[in-house]
Formats: C-alpha cells, sequence, structure tokens
C-alpha cells in the first residue's frame, strides 16, 4: 500500500469514536465530541465513556470494543497513562487512524509512555497524530477532529503545525479573516504521521492547492526535502520556520526539546527543495491565498496601478526592498497609457490614474499594462475616496485577472466601504490584502514560486 | 501674534461658511456641508450658494459678505477660476481661516491661479490650506470639514497628510481598526500653511499627544526640521516618507510637481529632528498609538511573554531583525520565575508561560519581569485557547502596565473570542495589535523615542 494512503483513515474516516468523551461542558473531550457533532460531519460518532450512558445524544460505549461496527478514526482525550491501554484496544478493533489529543508524553519527559504508544501503533498497523496534538480537521467532509471550537471555512489550503497553541490561535484567526482551509493537523510529537507524510498525502488531495507549515524544527531532514521537493513541484509549499534570533533559537531549543538548527541551514534546504519562506504568520497566509487563486510569475517585473499617488509610491518602496523590480516603462508603452489617461495622471509605473478613476479607467489601464511583454504581474491598488464606487474597480480587476495568464494581486486602504468589493475579489478568487505592503509580499510568494519552479 | 496662533481659527471656528454648497447628493459641496452638520459641530454653519434658499435646512446665502456677523472659517469648493473672487471677498469679509478644497491651481500646471490665491491670502491676514485639499477635522469640537465622509473616532493622533486621496482612505482606516484621531489636516499644495507650520500649532494644543505625517517632499527642509527638533522633545513625530526606491522616486517627483530628495537625506533630516520613520502607514498608526499610550523606553531590551512558544519565537526573531535585545535572563530572574511557573513552561526569555496560562500567571509573570533592571519593556502576546478567557489575561495586563514605568505593548493572535478582551485594552490605553510583528514595530518605536529624546 502507499504509505500516503494510510492516511486516509485520518482525513476520510467513514466512522469516529471518541476515546474519553465527557459529558461536562468546557472539558476537552467534551469540546472535541461537539466539534464533531455540531461541525458537520455526517457519518457515525461513537463516544466513548465507561461512566456515561450517553452524551450529546448519542449513546456512549464502556469501551471501543463496544462499538458495534468498524470504527476507522479514534481520537483520544483520556489521561495520558491510559493512553497504551486504549490504544491496544484500538488495534484489537481494527482501528486505522489515530489522534492523540492527551498530554504528558515526551515534553514533559516520559518519553517512556511515548515509546509504548509508538511500539503499540507500530504492531497494530496504526496511523498515529499526536500525542500532545490539538488535533484534525477536515473542512471538505466537515470533520473537525479538534477542540478547536471554531470550524474553519472550506478552502484550499493545507494548514501543518507544529505548535498546538499558535496552530488554534490562527484557525480562529483564519476564520476572521475570511480564509479557507481544506486541511489542518497539528502535529503535537509525531510519534508517527510527521510533515513529510502529510505533504506527500496532499499531493493527491483534490480539495488542497497550497500546502503551510508552521515548523519549529524538523528531525528527519532528508525525509522532509525529499517529500517537499517532490509535492512543491505541484502544489506550492510556504513554511514559517520560527527560530532565526539568538532568543528565538535559545526558546525553541526548550520548547519542542530539540535542538533547533542554525537558521542558514533550513533556509538551504527550503530553497533545495523548492519550499517558499515566510517570516511571520500573516505573510504565511497571505502568500498562501497567493499561491491558491494566481499563477505564479515569470519574472520579477511588476506594474503597479493606483487611484492614489502615495499608496503606488509606497508599494514601489516595498517592491524594490523585496527584490521586485518595478521598471519605467518604454516610450511604446508611455504612449499607449497617456492616451488612456487624464493629463494630469502618471503614465509611469507606478502608474497613478488619479483619484476619480472609474471602472473604465482601471479596465483600460490594467489591460494595457497586463499585455506589456515588460511585465510580469501586476499590482492593482485602491484607495478609497468617496469619488467612485469600489465595487465597480473590483469589477474591472476580476475582468483583467485571468484574462492575461499572469499573477494579479490587490491591496485595499479604507474601511468599512470597501468590504464588498473585497468580497467580490474573495469569491472570485483575486488576492485582496488590506496593505499595499501585504499586496506586495503577495506578489513576491508568486515570483519566488516561479522562480523556484517555473510555470 | 504667535504664528501659530493663527491657526486656532481652521481648527477652532466658532462659524463656519461653506462657499460652494450643493444641494446635489453627490456633489463635493454638499458633502461637506452635510459633515459639517451631521459631524455634531454646534457652532453657526452657512452655506454660501447663490443659486440655493437653503441647503440641508440651512439658509444659503448668495455670497460669504451676505452672512450676518463674523465668519471665522470659510471652506471653498467653487471652481478654480472663481476661487480668487470668492476670496476677495472672505478677506473683505474678515475671514481669517480658510480651507480650498477646489483643485485645479498648481498641480495641473496653474501656478498663475495659485501665485494669485496666495497674494490675496497674504494681503488680507488669511491663513490658508490647500488649495487641492481633502480638508481639515477637528474630532475635539466635531468639526469635519473635508469631503472625507466617515468622521474619526476621537483620540490622541495628529495626522498630516500630503496625500489627498491616501489621507482619506486612511481616515477610514483608522475608523474601521478604532483608532482616535484629534485632529486631520490634508495639506494639499501649501500655498501658506505647511508641514512645519502645523507641528508648531499642535505642540500647544492639548488634546493632541502624537503627531503623524505622510510625506512625499519636504519644500522647505530648515523650517521643517527646527519645528519638528522643537516639538518632538514634548510630542513624539512619526513620519512616512514614501518614494525611497528609483520607482518610487520617478513617481513622487511626478505626482506632486517637485523632486524627491535623495532618500539619505530624509533619513539624516528626521534623526536630527527627532522624528520617528515609519515604513508604510500600517507602521506609522501602530507607532503612533503605541506612542500615545506608552512611555518610551529607556534601552532597547525588552522581555517576551507568551501562553504560545511559536508566537514568542517569532516575535523574538522580529526583534532581533529589527535591532531590538531579547536578553537571556540572569540566573536569580530566572529561579524567581521557576517558582512561578509550571516545570514544563520555559523561564527563559521569550518566557513561555504555556497555553493554559490564566490571569495569576500572567500577571505574576509580567510583574516579575517588569521588575528586573534587564528588562526596559515588556511584549506580552497571547494566542487565542479554549482554555483561558482572553478578557482576564487582558486585565492582568492593564493592572502591571502603568505600575512599573516600562512600555508594554502586546499582540493577539486569534479571532472574534479576542474581540472583548482587545477592546478593554484600547479602552485602558494600552497598546493592542493583531500580530507580534505589529506589537513588535511599536516596540520598536518606543525604543526610537527613547534613544531620539530620553526619558
Amino acid at each position: 500500500m502507499d504509505p500516503s494512503e494510510s492516511l486516509e483513515s485520518l482525513f476520510y474516516p467513514g466512522t469516529i469514536a471518541v476515546i474519553g468523551a465527557s459529558r461536562k461542558k468546557g472539558k476537552i473531550g467534551n469540546q472535541v465530541l461537539r466539534n464533531l457533532v455540531y461541525g458537520g460531519y455526517e457519518c457515525a460518532i461513537y463516544p466513548v465513556n465507561p461512566k456515561a450512558e450517553e452524551i450529546l445524544g448519542l449513546k456512549s460505549y464502556p469501551s471501543v470494543l463496544d462499538v458495534p461496527g468498524m470504527v476507522d478514526l479514534a481520537v483520544i482525550v483520556v489521561p495520558a497513562r491510559i493512553v497504551p491501554h486504549v490504544l491496544r484496544e484500538c488495534s484489537q478493533k481494527g482501528v486505522r487512524g489515530v489522534v492523540i489529543i492527551s498530554s504528558g508524553f515526551g515534553e514533559i519527559g516520559r518519553t517512556d509512555l511515548e515509546d509504548e504508544v509508538k511500539r503499540i501503533a507500530r504492531e497494530g498497523g496504526m496511523r498515529i497524530i499526536g500525542p500532545n496534538t490539538v488535533g484534525i480537521i477536515n473542512t471538505s467532509i466537515f470533520m473537525n477532529a479538534s477542540f478547536v471550537s471554531t470550524m474553519p471555512i472550506p478552502g484550499e489550503i493545507a494548514f501543518i503545525t507544529q505548535s498546538g497553541a499558535l496552530g488554534e490561535a490562527l484557525i480562529h484567526w483564519t476564520a476572521q479573516e475570511g480564509l479557507g482551509l481544506s486541511k489542518v493537523a497539528s502535529l503535537g510529537n509525531k510519534v508517527d504521521v510527521d510533515d513529510a507524510d502529510l505533504i506527500r498525502y496532499f499531493l493527491n488531495e483534490e480539495s488542497v492547492n497550497v500546502i503551510v507549515l508552521y515548523i519549529e524544527s524538523i528531525r528527519k531532514g532528508r525525509k522532509f526535502m525529499e517529500a517537499a521537493k517532490e509535492v512543491s513541484k505541484v502544489k506550492p509549499i510556504v513554511a514559517v520556520k520560527a527560530g532565526k534570533s539568538k532568543a528565538g533559537q535559545r526558546a525553541t531549543s526548550s520548547h519542542t526539546g530539540s535542538l533547533a538548527g542554525e537558521d542558514r541551514i533550513y533556509d538551504a534546504a527550503f530553497r533545495q527543495s523548492g519550499v517558499i519562506r515566510a517570516n511571520d504568520t500573516t505573510e504565511l497566509f497571505d502568500m498562501a491565498v497567493a499561491l491558491a487563486q494566481q499563477p505564479p510569475a515569470k519574472g520579477n517585473r511588476v506594474a503597479i496601478v493606483t487611484n492614489g499617488g502615495g499608496a503606488g509610491v509606497i508599494a514601489a518602496d516595498i517592491c524594490e526592498e523585496n527584490g521586485i523590480e518595478v521598471p519605467g516603462f518604454r516610450d511604446e508603452l508611455l504612449e499607449r497609457l497617456r492616451g488612456l489617461l487624464p493629463e494630469i495622471a502618471s503614465p509611469r509605473n507606478p502608474v497613478d490614474i488619479l483619484g476619480d478613476a472609474d471602472y473604465k479607467r482601471y479596465r483600460d489601464t490594467l489591460d494595457t499594462v497586463a499585455g506589456s511583454d515588460a511585465v510580469d504581474g501586476i499590482i492593482a491598488l485602491h484607495v478609497q475616496t468617496a469619488l467612485v464606487d469600489p465595487v465597480e474597480i473590483a469589477e474591472a480587476i476580476v475582468e483583467v485577472d485571468k484574462a492575461w495568464g499572469k499573477p494579479v494581486v490587490t491591496g485595499w486602504i479604507g474601511g468599512e466601504g470597501l468590504r464588498e468589493a473585497r468580497h467580490l475579489l474573495m469569491e472570485k478568487k483575486v488576492p485582496q490584502y488590506p496593505s499595499p505592503k501585504r499586496a506586495c509580499t503577495a506578489m513576491k510568494a508568486l515570483i519566488r514560486q516561479g522562480e523556484l519552479h517555473g510555470q
């Protein structure tokens, strides 16, 4: 069997048992069951708790062995010392995938318990995520097998995190930002399934277009690089590797119990395996959205089009700082733009099409620069003014997007008045950001993907 | 008379005439009147329009000369060619302050009209903002003498912008972000009042604690530096000067009609005059909030306290990149922290107090690090988890803030569940940001202010 196929029971189980399900609200064993029941997962869910008859309206079983029929996935929430026992029962039952949320293993020095878990899993042919994990989520089947109370918005991004707490917080954040996720996996102590396994698994998972990683340390470097190299050609991979600084490395080594490697080694490893590196979690997801929605850029020359001169200048500065070229246009292109624009507009790049720029002026300008062979990508900016309805600007951008096979990202400065325009872009899969800076970062990722993998 | 006193008629007029007020919704002359009437300004407002009897329920006058009694401030919205005429009438009427919103002057080559405006204003002893300005706002008296449809939230920041469109968009943005502004001035073509005049005026304006500038070019360098040097000692000044890059300079020179100076000259000028430089508009306001609410730092050594290890590591990386030291703690401090924290917490800096950290653990840890003489400032981070109510964490931070005379900034990762906690901090004037990165940038400004001006 293809090893990645065996992860199917984790992400697409037909039946799930929650071992350690609790009646008490606020307990993790209650939250996990609640998330499965109310998240929209439609297959069978079996609470396992010897002291309960029924939890959240579902019949409870004393042991997983008492559950009628097959159990594909077991989510374990019992105290650490009991985990080996229930895991043996899972093995006996023929469970294929296990998520061990329980903590109290290697992270507090109980490597003995962790080794026992590993042994039982191997003997039983079970795939394990955890222990000490927040859980996993698959929005394709509305399965929230975690204790994160927010169900992410369905989307195209797979999110793999080595930090449970940060992962949880980022899931809440993505929901608030309107960012869609396809799969989430909090790795915990990684007794079995690790980043590399998941990266390979997501290669063949249709719902996933981009993979994002929050990494603190990589133990099996070669395995990671081989998987990343193969997959990143097909599906972009973006990673934050925290711990660049001295203070950060001091913290990382204590936090995960493994020594953080020198940052430049990670840098080289990412480059060699085609992984794009982000500097923080906002960049991580900003880049991921762009990579999910736009083609990579064939080069690093961008055109900036803006109705606010200042926003264009800021974007040009940020581009240049990030190695993105904002080339001056040749005379021919300048002439064509001058033909379209009012006299006091500036056709030079950044192209300032003035505060009263409407649908037509945006549309014509964007079409003209997108058609130029001197331009590899477009950053369209809009500052909210009283003069124009931003929705018509969004419509102009949507129409130009996809027409030229070149990546388009957008940056918006303003308030509530931009909401509808930004929603339209989200729906039409044109990346939109609340500042020129974040739009530039997104373009950087599209250029980087092109450099690493061609188009 | 102190020249800055003469600006009083612009920001605290007892009566305002809107010359060119319009009945037609969507016209700028209507929007300006609407903003004054519905913004909450409580003194007399006189629409001036020879073709109207009444606008928005107010009696309209054929000319400013027909208005009964004094007019302190005139807001002019008539076509450029008529501006000299109405300005002469203003002069005759004894108007002291004029905001010329009308465009069509130097920015399209009509320097002749602009010179005429300048001459009339000087002869009449009137102070002019504009022409080609979005207008001015003073939230202290709920006066929105601009065509920006959003009334800013009252606050402590004065915002001076050389770009009208960007300024307008940023006003909308601040309102959405819950950021308070005291005064706003869009400078336009600066025939009279410029950045330096306003900086000096805000020195004695009690409602202003921090001044932020969006600058494209400075014409009178010495005047600006003298004003900034004097004022920044008392009230921090933060500036974005766009146009660092080649492409940016190309755009700036076309956009404002003046050559952008070499970036390093601006950099030196800001440093010498005590102005903190921000890289983009988000940084500009993030820094301003911190400077308005927290004391400058006496040095560059910060303690990072977090309930999510990963967030702490990211913050440490960003600090080090920005020249902020995250020192390892001495044994004595480590011992004290170990006494407060669970065994698997990490007392080293960044201090990881674990996902289940509650009010008491945050409170004790923050108090301990804030009391150390090895720490000049504190970055408190929180990642949203299911385990703790973030409001109690905010309460702990509020109690520690102000107690030690050291600056505190906070970063939050999560979603809707953080709303109440973040509101509490806003209310209690502890800066809060939606990412570790933005919190670090804010701390950088507090350190910079300390370096430039001492504490």
